[in-house]
């Protein structure tokens, strides 16, 4: 069976206080689950500081290199906010007052006691061929131009937003994953899985350590767009962790037993 | 007074994991407050998968652009465990079964009831040019090839081992940085923040809204390595919104107010 070609993504993270650490960043785990349950294979993610040549040239390549491109931060009403011309220089498409942007803007601050003033109003400023992306929360809106999909870096407005176009991306086949909780350490079961993993082409097997106070064990993670192989992978190393002596459970993603 | 410069580093995050959502990234949070406590500025970093060839480039590209990189993840004893091997290629060095490396992995079997098998034994290949980075938790080390410093993704054993190279790497300048704390939405402040900006060539001054049930404002973080013009900047922030109307007060970065 041939595999399934699933589109590709990449995050873009713009914003400084990521780098410094003042912010941890929580777009990329988020989003990151997020794409892959509807089929589309995140193949990289970037943090990059608010620096406008950067943007430019990371969203030039990253756009180039896959199918679809999510930025997160820098789409607010200061100064530090370039995301937008950014990525309209990144498409050579001038930023336009656009008009369905700034009668959001407007009916939004009619109901505050907030004045929208010239700084709110850059909220307004979208690359003229871009298509909006609504935002339940604040109305400001993100954008689409060419494949990117521009967001802002409040993890719960980036949500509200993402959740609003999500029904638009193209989807892929659903990876299946399928986690084999194993109660002895990954050195033990290595030659295991290994030649586990020899026998399925278009089957991935990770293994992931984990310790807790008097307990250790190995979290081992088969996944692939195939799911009868992977099934049959994941039962392969199950037994075989068995055989060999050590507990192995095949679990749900989620770590809730199957029946 | 000219800018002095400090190291800049990137990270690379080195796993199929993360990028799947299963696992939430901790690594970048963390090394970036290190980083920052050392003087030493973070100018970018990466999530990509386990694989050799994308491994290989990532690395040759970042250990080219900065003076220091850190990976996380791949370095443990099962088959897609490849970090230390495409780090090699990179560089185009062998790796070698290395002498110390072995020794303290027996000598870590020896404690324990797992035995140093073929798959553990992995562990202690090395670079042939590469110096150790030392495990005080499991033994395995990581390992300093050229600027490229390789660390484990489990973050405990991470933090341990950066913890002991932290005093050997290059030191700058550390970032003074200032929070002010608004009590007003920043498209209210926009217009001071760039004003006071436009002042102030080599200090960056940051704008995050926040938002609690009934309450919202902005941090506005100033940060700059001449300490002297960020507590000016800080200042002048903290007296201009204060002119405008708002509350504003000037914390540390950890939110404690100052005396």
């Amino acid at each position: 069976m041939s595999q399934p070609k699933n589109p590709t993504a990449a995050i873009i993270v713009i914003g400084d206080e990521i780098l410094s650490g003042r912010t941890k960043d929580k777009n990329i785990g988020w989003l990151a689950e997020k794409l892959r349950a509807q089929g589309i294979q995140l193949v990289e993610a970037r943090v990059i500081a608010d620096n406008r040549q950067v943007i430019i040239d990371t969203v030039k390549t990253l756009s180039a290199a896959y199918d679809l491109v999510f930025t997160s931060g820098g789409i607010g009403p200061t100064h530090d906010d370039i995301t937008t011309e950014a990525v309209a220089a990144a498409f050579d498409v001038p930023v336009i007052r656009h008009p369905e942007a700034e009668r959001r803007l407007v009916a939004h601050y009619e109901n505050t006691d907030l004045e929208f003033n010239a700084a709110r109003q850059k909220m307004a400023d979208i690359p003229a061929t871009a298509t909006l992306i609504d935002n339940p929360l604040s109305a400001a809106p993100g954008f689409i131009l060419g494949n990117v999909h521009v967001l802002p870096g409040v993890p719960a407005i980036l949500q509200a937003m993402f959740e609003g176009v999500c029904s638009s991306l193209p989807g892929g086949v659903v990876m299946t994953r399928i986690t084999v909780q194993c109660g002895t350490g990954e050195g033990n079961i290595a030659t295991i899985l290994a030649t586990v993993q020899s026998r399925y082409e278009g089957v991935s097997i990770g293994s992931y350590p984990w310790f807790k106070p008097g307990q250790f064990g190995t979290a081992v993670v088969v996944s692939g767009l195939d799911q009868t192989a992977t099934a049959s992978a994941a039962k392969e190393v199950e037994s075989e962790v068995r055989l060999f002596g050590a507990d192995a459970q095949i679990v749900e993603a989620g770590g809730t037993p199957l029946s």
